[in-house]
């Protein structure tokens, strides 16, 4: 470094600056009293909201919030052991940990709690752990069937090579709410898990994730109803690993990955190749029901750099105040480059009391309706339709409206020698050179082919649209002025002009 | 090339040789004899039994061949101006071309035959043709509806942006197989076609292909069973566009079309994502049946220079004769780079009288259990097991067999600097070097860990396995005799030797 400054490859004005940014981190650090205090309550109360704000109702049938059942039989080795967080380098020292099971007892203070560790810490199948958890629930009123993935399954530094819960769980929470229909199961896992052997037999579940230090709190507080839940996918839960846009790709081979899902992430994947999925991504219930109406535009048609802001009326339908998360996704209906099918592009998240109605409003700026061109190196917009689609997820889209984009970029054209007459026709100057010699193209070629069924029915235009319009003149060069190349380049000059 | 010659830059020998080559075929053309004669009605009769050989009866619910009806309908366009070859360069010029319903007349002469032409040349909507139709198909006791896409739809230099019949065509279909249950969908399609809208409610469907100048016959000779069909599908029918491997790739954007399905091609891809197809590769109904047994190798454990012979019973277990294809895949159970499914490795068509067993046997050689690695560049064997599938397609595997392969090669190791732990010891001398000293290593980092539930439960090796063995060298680097570094390249000098 010191070299590269004596000799003025480096300036030594960029080096001062770079030792100023290390210098105010470490300056800050010095003058943090040591042994700082915080107030570890406060922290922990509000890692609890965190937490129930970011749970998601997967699945309910009526049987959450649960009203004062009398005898609950908790099953599970999380309800125990949380799994509150992850491994690795992801794992912190917490303050403290709540233990689902007496945060369930500080709730359900009149009911008789049961528990049953159901499975062992490892992949172990254990016959006898099912039948006990089994005759706990038949005694209950209800059973919660707590699930977290081991963390030889789920931690850092590796990856699930399957997408379900262990073999022990499945077949506890199968034979659980066969013999109590009235389960829920409590999920703790880091991301996804398939739920097809089970998911029909339960009454509800809720994913907790990892839900940090007070998450227990969180889970008792959203399971008997003191906390209404909002949380919302922020993934998609496929109902099959084979689904999943990496399958064929990962985990690689031969020390590489090819990245095949391209734009293709997430929903976008799904929506393409319209796979049903278990929950889509934006998916998560309320104990309360949301009606979304009367969807506005600030205008129709608007300049990409002014964009436009959208409205609707949010109301709540239900018995309880809730939060709902209102999901704003964009569709580019015509685009050059391929586009997903949808993108969320904004969201807002609103606190309603029963009969509440209020107004939602979401802006959505140039970049909403922009997408990123490798060959003009620049994200660009294009003039046309977009609709917006607003809904409760990816999968409820509630309502809908069409607006028209106006363009304010002048790009330049990307026409060259080996363009094909289709990129000319999209090119807007292109399109006004290239026509009138297409059409002439096409009459003549049509001609030569003689007047056969194949040749009366056969698509001209579809034969040359997709090949370099120097070839398509090449087959006619006879009939030409002058060489096809020599005349292609004439007509690259009037679009460049 | 005068003055490369000249220069030395390109062997004088060399351009003999090239030019040696050309005009080879020059003087053969010039020996031929002018206007040279060739038994046309041998040809065609030729071209009519290829056709036959060619044709795949994809359904059939008992109601072909057909059992001398004395009224037919026949339906639609392709019946009268037969599609039998495709457009553009493909295009030849044909000696005499025969007709569907004349063919179909030759062969049915005691039963009355209509005609309607169903649907118009292009893609025009009708109504009042599918009326025509309906009513002829309500009079008669059979109704066989031709379809063919048009060649504004299907030709050379462009692509079917859909992958169904036409609107009019799928209109037809539903409305004579309403009217009347026994209709007989024929094909002539250069490729897969969407079903979904009506092959619930047909009765048989027999895909012609572009048949050739003797197809029409051909479907005569198959509709009234004088030839048993024995085509097999060359490719997957899949049940939507959607479900395709190149979906989300193509036709690509901005110049560009990511090869995105790498070696899931067809089936492979179907059978890896495990996503349901309207008619498997492989796939085609006989008018009899064939029942296969007693499946054996010639070796269950061999060397891959010598490969095996697979050997089995097919017996004609219906009343008519009968050719059927015999499908030998091959499964590689474990292997370093990733593999589909299975593959389709040999085949063999054979005849059969009513009752007669005949024994098939397939070699399958050094190439049937080989793969082409990056690495070696160069087509590798590995030892280990081999499934051997046989069956009637590649959604119908009806004998299995399990076969060890001991590979002759002696690969170098591919090990370098960056290996990771699975790489070591996945290879056969890096296994031996690197076992004792991971297991060591995974000892030192578990108690590292601590005790906690998240330490214990964590799976030390699973951690490791995929980091590269310099870099989890280096977060144990303190307790090391030397750098990391210097130790993975001692190692790889171990490994080498």
């Amino acid at each position: 470094m010191i070299e590269a400054v004596r000799s003025g490859k480096l300036k030594e004005s960029k080096l001062n600056e770079a030792v100023r940014r290390i210098l105010q981190i470490v300056f800050k650090a010095a003058e943090t009293p040591k042994g700082g205090r915080f107030d570890k309550e406060a922290h922990h109360a509000l890692a609890r909201k965190a937490a129930s704000e970011g749970m998601v109702l997967l699945k309910n049938e009526g049987l959450l919030p649960l009203r004062n059942p009398r005898r609950i039989a908790v099953i599970g080795r999380s309800a125990l052991y949380p799994q509150f967080q992850g491994g690795g380098s992801s794992n912190v020292n917490p303050t403290q940990v709540d233990i689902p099971l007496e945060e369930l007892r500080k709730v359900a203070t009149d009911a008789v709690l049961t528990y049953s560790e159901g499975y062992p810490a490892g992949l172990e199948e254990d016959p006898k752990r099912i039948e006990e958890a089994v005759a706990q629930a038949q005694k209950a009123e209800v059973a919660l069937v707590f699930a977290a993935l081991p963390p030889a399954v789920e931690s850092e530094g590796y990856d699930r090579p399957y997408l379900g819960l262990t073999p022990q769980q499945v077949a506890l929470i199968q034979a659980v709410s066969r013999a109590q229909p009235r389960t829920v199961v409590v999920l703790n896992t880091g991301s996804a898990v398939e739920m097809g052997p089970w998911i029909e037999g339960v009454g509800a579940v809720l994913q907790g994730w990892l839900m940090g230090q007070a998450g227990a709190g969180a889970i008792a507080d959203i399971l008997f109803g003191r906390i209404n839940p909002s949380g919302k996918l922020a993934e998609t839960f496929p109902l099959r690993l084979q689904d999943t846009p990496a399958y064929l790709n990962f985990p690689g081979e031969n020390g590489q990955v090819r990245y095949g899902e391209g734009l293709f992430i997430g929903y976008r994947y799904y929506d393409a190749k319209e796979v049903p999925v278990l929950f889509p991504f934006g998916h998560g219930l309320s104990y309360t029901t949301f009606e979304y109406r009367d969807l506005r535009v600030s205008a129709e048609v608007f300049k990409d750099t002014e964009g436009i802001t959208i409205s609707l009326e949010v109301s709540n339908t239900g018995q309880v105040a809730g939060q709902e998360t209102v999901q704003v996704y964009v569709r580019d209906v015509k685009s050059k480059l391929v586009r997903p099918v949808k993108e969320l592009k904004g969201f807002a998240k609103l606190e309603l009391q029963p009969g509440e109605t209020r107004t939602v409003s979401v802006p959505l700026d140039f970049r909403a309706f922009a997408y990123y061109h490798p060959g003009y190196k620049r994200w660009i917009t294009e003039d046309g339709e977009f609709e917006i689609l607003v809904g409760a997820s990816a999968g409820d889209i509630r309502l809908r409206k069409t607006v028209t984009l106006e363009s304010t970029l002048d790009l330049p054209s990307l026409l060259n020698i080996e363009s094909t007459p289709r990129e000319w026709l999209e090119d807007k100057r292109g399109r006004a050179v290239i026509e009138p010699i297409l059409n002439n193209l096409v009459q003549q070629m049509g001609a030569a082919m003689g007047t056969g069924e194949q040749a009366i029915g056969m698509d001209m235009m579809g034969f040359i649209l997709d090949t370099p319009l120097r070839s398509v003149l090449e087959f006619q060069e006879s009939l030409l002025p002058a060489a096809a190349e020599e005349i292609v380049q004439e007509l690259l000059e009037q679009v460049r002009r």
